[in-house]
């Protein structure tokens, strides 16, 4: 993203888009499923793949893969992109339909209308700055959890299980019946994902739908233990680092790598306006720690928070659109202590504050006091919790300890007085933990929480390895994903020691999918093998385009085997320089299967009863070749 | 690695590293423990600390750390590295003081004379090529297996004790108490390892000492359930790239990153010569894939294979001191039917020649015919066995499916087979295997082949991330070490695509690394958690350099935190570029520490009764500064 100095020009005029974040991926194509009516539109992503040349001559058909696509609009070589105008909007007739809200004249939090009179902001704004914003009518309850509660399936919720099916009606019952059961630990996937199941699990409030009727650009998902395992990213500026527009850039490069959610985590300047760019610009949720821009507020000096200024900030950014707010209402000024003979203390940002803020005042923190208010808000605008885990581990050392687990129960405590006001709650997660200690998370989770979806931070799985912290996590999260983790927050391999760039950001995100697609096969999710499979069998059929096609990182993929084999002609090559020709085993192997086929041969019983002990010499006879 | 075209300067001559392989790591200094002869000398490494500044004013001393050190003396500044000499030579002594050895007059394969007599070799061979070689005396059997039986405790069993311990009796009372007890599903890991342990886990067959009596060179290590997870790198040049110089480049190149035995998996040109300067500057044990030679020298042809001519090429390869043969003689006959349904076949190299072989000729494998002949050659040399898993699955759809686990029982059997003659043996494993099916492959392993050491590659936990396959199975790798697999096979991110460079070399031993280590830790390892906790420590402290050292690759974490805040004053910042100065929670959460401490509260209920009420004055009277 090339940026001028807003002094000169404004952003409003100057921001685009760097052109590689919008580089389509090779043979996909951007689709829409329509859904009950023509304003329901769920985009999926459709993997074109080649045909295979069987040995008999004929021609099979591949069949295309549709894979679920977090990227919006972007993706779309349709749509023109101008991030100074924002992308179209998806649910605005949804929300007017139910006419539970109204349009207020102007903003309501002090700290926004400040902003909005101060005239040197003119050059940082986003261009449609002037949109007012949106809230529920005095006494009305606008969250998904209320409507489900009252049996209503709302057109989020059947795009949403639109979204979650992947067209799974257009797989044969062939390619549906080659996987494996999976373990769930308790889940129940159905086959196919109705719109009433997921107003169900809303109302159960096992899963939830981070959709602020301010932000009707996203484009609906679901976090949930019974759906497609989730991944958030987080972007944002810190003091030291980074613009607005590189912030906007690095939430579409984001998406265009699978995240399903985006943490603007901003704690420099201007994170007010940063915050609108992002939003206006984002087809997926965003979510936001209040109390970061709070701290801001007072200059950094925990000791000066104090509800009004929390509350201000809240309406402030549910104005402008945050679709969940991570809240750390479960530090208790009792368990600080718990703290104390940690190895490395509270490593939350969110938690220190609060920390720092129920010490110097030796009062129970006003996010806990004032959880009823902030409810109040949250259903206003359908602003969706996550309870933040203040306290979590920050070394394997303090993994599972006391102070964890008592935030954890309280979160549990807070859950349900959400509920009980039909506000939406995920709970977060930790943090570090070895391996043995991970299940003991997520069942305490459930139980404590009951069910309500949770949402982790890797966890790391050892210390020692800065500089690969997406992987110390990445294994710990595919573990917990597994277990019932609903979604699972990145880690990117500058993770303690600096501020991720845009190549972290796509390392961090695909080791993500990495692990919660193989969680979603370890449950046992009826479409998630499909993908597995066609790879396997373009990789058998060294159908080398496919192979890159399929990948997560289709470019990398192609990136690296054009390395050693650059040439065209290596793409349809029977083998790669791995091995090399001699030595492949697919390519050895077909022969064998093709004998086998054509012998039907299946098991060791039949095949010693069918004769394996026939001449050798009918073999050799043909030339010795397999493939015929 | 420089190299010259060997046909006008002799590699000999020409071969030098570069010096990035050799770059010491930050604070850590070589150093070697004796054992209760002089010429046991284990190397280890030791990583320096700084001091910890305490807010009192004191300095805290922060202990040494010792490490595993598998980097031989490439790492030891006081040896001069000269590829062209090899390097020194641990193990003779020992070997000869056991008298069951003579020196041959030259070596005794027909194909190792061929080379030998062919004076166009001669600018591609190692200098040191006449060394001859050495061989049990007739009627005797060499293995450390054999010798354990026999009760006794062998020079490597020492120093493998010692190595093992990583000075264990170094640490205070308190290091080691800090630490999870893990959950080890029935591994019984001792405290402190003895020569005795050591000795009786060898005689049990539950660990192997990879360790030729041709390979002199060696440190040695061990591989079982009960010792520390160890991993293996992959190298070997193709037929499409790689020189014999890269290869040597390659293995130091792992070794520094912590591989502790290298696979030559070679299968272009010069196999024997590649092989030779691998050896003789290898202090890990080397393993090979003897049938990718014999096949080279039938030109590729599988059918033409014979008996014979793998007889040959395994007693040249224990000739020039290959510590394990990779042999997969469970591939029978009546079992490759099993894989004409598959999803990708047969995807080890080895496993479809041998399928290939079986096919052509109706019969059983020779490997498996053969296998007390080839147990012959083995104890003559103590060249251990990996019995290859040449039936394992290539794709998630595969995974533990009939083949798979048939030849698994074979190599149960032929594992016991083995165990009767006194050779050592490992089994290799799977492959691709999604997260809910890697325990039964781990637990059938033990059952069926008695506790013999696992030694797995990946397992893969899905197929869709070409290029990122070092992450894709370093999650299965942790999961299965965890559950009781002894050695970690790598994966790089070029698996499926193409040859690793250096880069994925890294890349992908530090994956396994990871892996390896939260297994250790999740196992309850004794020491294993010192390393995170003396990390862990070092973050809460700022003690930026610390960190590097600490890390399992310092380079690269000094350079990540560089990226951002390079200047040196930011090596001692109470912050990093993640969150910048004012949001770090650690930073902030000392404060809650040290005070918590003061008032000696350490659990709710006595923090509360201690009067957490006392008033708040009393604190922002002091400044509202919680560090004091």
């Amino acid at each position: 993203m090339s940026v001028s100095s807003p002094a000169i020009i404004p952003l409003s005029e100057s921001v685009q888009l760097d052109a590689t974040t919008l580089t389509p991926f090779p043979h996909s194509r951007k689709i829409y499923v329509e859904g009950s009516r023509p304003d329901i539109r769920v985009p999926m992503r459709e993997i074109s793949l080649s045909d295979t040349q069987l040995s008999t001559g004929e021609i099979e058909h591949n069949p295309a893969v549709t894979v679920y696509d977090s990227s919006g609009v972007y993706s779309d070589p349709a749509v023109k992109i101008d991030v100074r105008q924002g992308i179209s909007d998806v649910r605005s007739n949804w929300i007017i339909e139910r006419g539970d809200t109204e349009v207020l004249s102007t903003v309501s939090s002090r700290y926004g209308k400040e902003r909005l009179d101060d005239s040197r902001l003119q050059s940082l704004r986003f261009a449609h700055q002037m949109r007012t914003p949106r809230r529920a009518k005095m006494g009305r309850n606008v969250s998904q959890l209320h409507y489900a509660r009252q049996g209503i399936i709302t057109p989020e919720m059947e795009y949403i299980a639109i979204r979650e099916n992947q067209r799974i009606e257009t797989l044969s019952v062939a390619d549906l019946a080659n996987r494996h059961q999976g373990e769930s630990f308790g889940a129940s996937i159905p086959h196919v994902i109705t719109p009433e199941f997921v107003r169900a699990e809303v109302a159960r409030g096992r899963a939830i739908i981070p959709a602020n009727i301010n932000h009707p650009e996203v484009e609906p998902m679901i976090i949930g233990r019974n759906f497609l395992v989730k991944v958030n990213a987080n972007i944002g500026n810190s003091a030291t680092t980074s613009s607005i527009a590189e912030e906007v850039e690095k939430m579409v490069w984001s998406i265009r790598w699978g995240a399903d959610t985006v943490m603007d985590l901003s704690t420099g300047k201007h994170i007010h306006e940063t915050r609108e760019w992002i939003l206006r610009n984002s087809p997926v949720p965003i979510g936001t720690v209040p109390i970061y821009q709070a701290l801001e507020k007072v200059e950094g000096k925990a000791e000066e928070l104090t509800w009004e200024i929390f509350r201000d900030t809240l309406i402030e950014q549910a104005e402008q659109g945050v679709d969940y707010f991570t809240i750390h209402a479960g530090v208790r000024l009792a368990y600080v202590p718990l703290t104390a003979k940690r190895t490395t203390g509270i490593v939350s940002r969110g938690g220190a504050i609060m920390a720092k803020w129920c010490l110097a005042h030796h009062q129970e923190s006003f996010l806990y006091t004032h959880f009823g208010d902030i409810c109040e808000i949250m259903q206003a605008y359908d602003v969706s919790f996550s309870l933040g885990d203040g306290l979590r581990p920050g070394s394997i050392a303090d993994a599972n300890d006391a102070a964890q687990f008592a935030e954890l129960e309280t979160l549990g405590e807070l859950t349900k007085q959400a509920w009980q006001q039909d506000i939406q709650v995920m709970i977060e997660g930790p943090g570090h933990v070895p391996l043995h200690l991970i299940k003991e998370n997520m069942d305490k989770q459930l139980k404590e929480c009951d069910e309500a979806p949770f949402y982790t931070l890797g966890p790391l799985t050892t210390d020692i390895a800065p500089g690969y912290d997406h992987i110390t996590s990445g294994i710990g999260a595919a573990m917990i994903g597994w277990y019932g983790c609903a979604m699972l927050c990145y880690v990117t391999p500058k993770e303690h020691l600096g501020l991720p760039n845009k190549h972290d950001v796509r390392e961090g995100i695909v080791t993500y999918k990495i692990a919660a697609h193989a969680a979603d096969l370890a449950k046992g999710h009826p479409t998630a093998q499909v993908r597995d499979n066609a790879m396997s069998k373009a990789r058998f059929e060294f159908r080398w385009q496919d192979q890159f096609s399929l990948g997560l990182d289709p470019l990398k993929a192609q990136e690296f085997h054009d390395e050693t084999l650059p040439k065209e002609s290596a793409k349809v090559a029977h083998f790669c320089s791995m091995c090399g020709p001699h030595f492949c085993s697919m390519k050895i192997t077909q022969d064998v299967r093709e004998y086998a086929k054509q012998k039907g041969i299946v098991d060791v019983k039949i095949a010693v009863e069918a004769g394996l002990a026939e001449k050798a010499e009918e073999f050799t006879a043909q030339g010795a070749k397999l493939y015929r």
